[in-house]
């Protein structure tokens, strides 16, 4: 089944203790839609400006996305300039020009109307509300957000959260739209606002799937994957959304979606994280193979694995 | 087989968001008694005042812990006071009386001689190693330590790392210890420095085991234990030496070491870790039974299994 994303596609400056890129293809879409491009076929929306040439374009063809819902639009693209100088596990924003993104609007291509799962990377959550109502089809909604929208922005959200059927977003974001500090009651307090999934990102202590309690069958519904553990990290940019790829990806390859479905699409997510953070922006996922992910998802049942 | 334990039998008082105790029994041996009694038999070396009453003493009782290495001395029991108050994470020191702990001499009963397995506790490097020292027949040596011991007594801790066989901290006293903030760097470096194997405890994210690489099996020498989900975590303290207790309890009744048991025990040292937050101090684990041990075990299976 194809997957409609609509996100963020900009281009990233990054330094981190590893050394440093500059201007690299990078945002929210991009990494999402190489990820799971591994698994199915992908359609973007987003904007991009005149600096957006045909090697970028390329990165996206070599991985077949259908990037006929991309507008081009006179300006830049969007630009984000972060270190990881102090902390490896949390980005300081040194530099965010909207560019072209301050007046997206995005708009949905008619060959993307039969895309039955869809993803809601981080945006404001007044566009993600605008695409979830233009693509009625949809039978699975996964979204992402973070502090920003749920600090300043939260009723806009409230109305997103009420479309989804999972939330992406990591501890100390769910922690915060919650009100809660302990994560099982954060969890259900969020599944409470509309999605009937959670899955909080632990950065690298791996992830964990909530999901509401299903009658019959009380404790079957939170399950863990763990974080690869990697001897370099060398940039943590789009570790999240490359494990939201991975998962959704995973997820709408599948003919059926049992439980078991929904926890390998968790460790195929972890698996797709740890991919991307072992080297800058998106220079691992434009190298991967298939071969290379099911070989360290095999590794990570292994890891985690009793017999 | 029998445990050996040295290490503190105490009185806590401590203060978390869910209420506050007073001068409970407590202590790093006390915990990990408890816990592993649960599985084999036990030995307590530790040294009590003359405020160790016949009521502490019936909780080492109910659970059949030899306590012969316990020295009555005069003077009052090792007290902490500590709080949880500020953050559920990281105790707050408040108040540290050594009392009879200053004086302490550890001395080996004749009874426990054939003790193939020995446990050091979080004290003194220096006492660590005299005990170390004392007990050549233990076939398997596990300790704990603490930043205090890393920070200002290294080159005695040093010393116990060499008798170790496995080494249990959290994540990080292994950064601080290895001078390396990458974890699987750490762990390398740790077993440079003697225990063939090295468990991290990573707190509310479960626990991680490093072993040295085997020859013709490079890859099967991580292990991931997930924590257990908890609606509720009354008191901290104390899991840390519960999950050491359930971990090395698990081994003592196994007839084989294989790697399969060491996989098994890492679950084992979750699930008592996981109990004792639940309730203050000691309480849970002295109303604990081998059933609901078992349950909460098959739960941690289905929380990490794919299938």
């Amino acid at each position: 089944m194809a997957i409609t994303v609509v996100g963020s596609v900009a281009f990233d400056t990054v330094e981190t203790p590893a050394g440093c890129r500059e201007r690299c293809l990078a945002g929210a879409a991009t990494y999402f839609s190489l990820s799971a491009s591994f698994f199915t076929d992908v359609r973007v929306i987003a904007v991009v400006g005149e600096d957006f040439s045909t090697s970028e374009q390329a990165v996206f063809d070599a991985h077949k996305i259908d990037t006929t819902g991309i507008q081009h639009a006179p300006g830049k693209t969007f630009f984000w300039q972060g270190s990881y100088l102090d902390n490896l596990n949390e980005a300081k924003t040194l530099q965010t020009d909207l560019n072209v993104f301050a007046g997206f609007e995005p708009r949905i291509p008619d060959a993307y109307r039969d895309s039955q799962f869809l993803f809601l990377a981080n945006i404001d959550p007044v566009l993600q509300r605008r695409v979830r109502e233009a693509t009625p089809q949809a039978k699975l909604v996964a979204g992402d957000t973070m502090n920003y929208w749920i600090k300043d922005h939260k009723p806009a959200l409230l109305e997103v959260l009420k479309g989804l059927d999972i939330l992406l977003i990591n501890d100390t974001e769910a922690r915060m739209l919650a009100g809660n500090n302990n994560l099982v009651l954060a969890a259900r307090a969020v599944m409470e606002m509309g999605p009937r999934m959670l899955v909080v990102k632990h950065g690298e202590y791996g992830a964990t799937l909530f999901h509401k309690a299903i009658p019959g069958a009380p404790e079957s519904h939170t399950f863990k994957s763990p974080a690869f553990p990697l001897e370099q990290v060398t940039d943590p940019t789009g570790a999240g959304d490359s494990f939201a790829g991975g998962f959704f990806g995973y997820l709408a390859s599948q003919r059926e979606l049992t439980p078991g479905a929904f926890r390998r699409a968790m460790f195929y997510g972890s698996v797709m994280g740890s991919f991307t953070v072992e080297c800058f922006v998106t220079e691992r996922l434009q190298q991967l193979t298939r071969e290379e992910i099911d070989h360290r998802f095999k590794l990570f049942r292994e890891l985690t694995h009793l017999d």
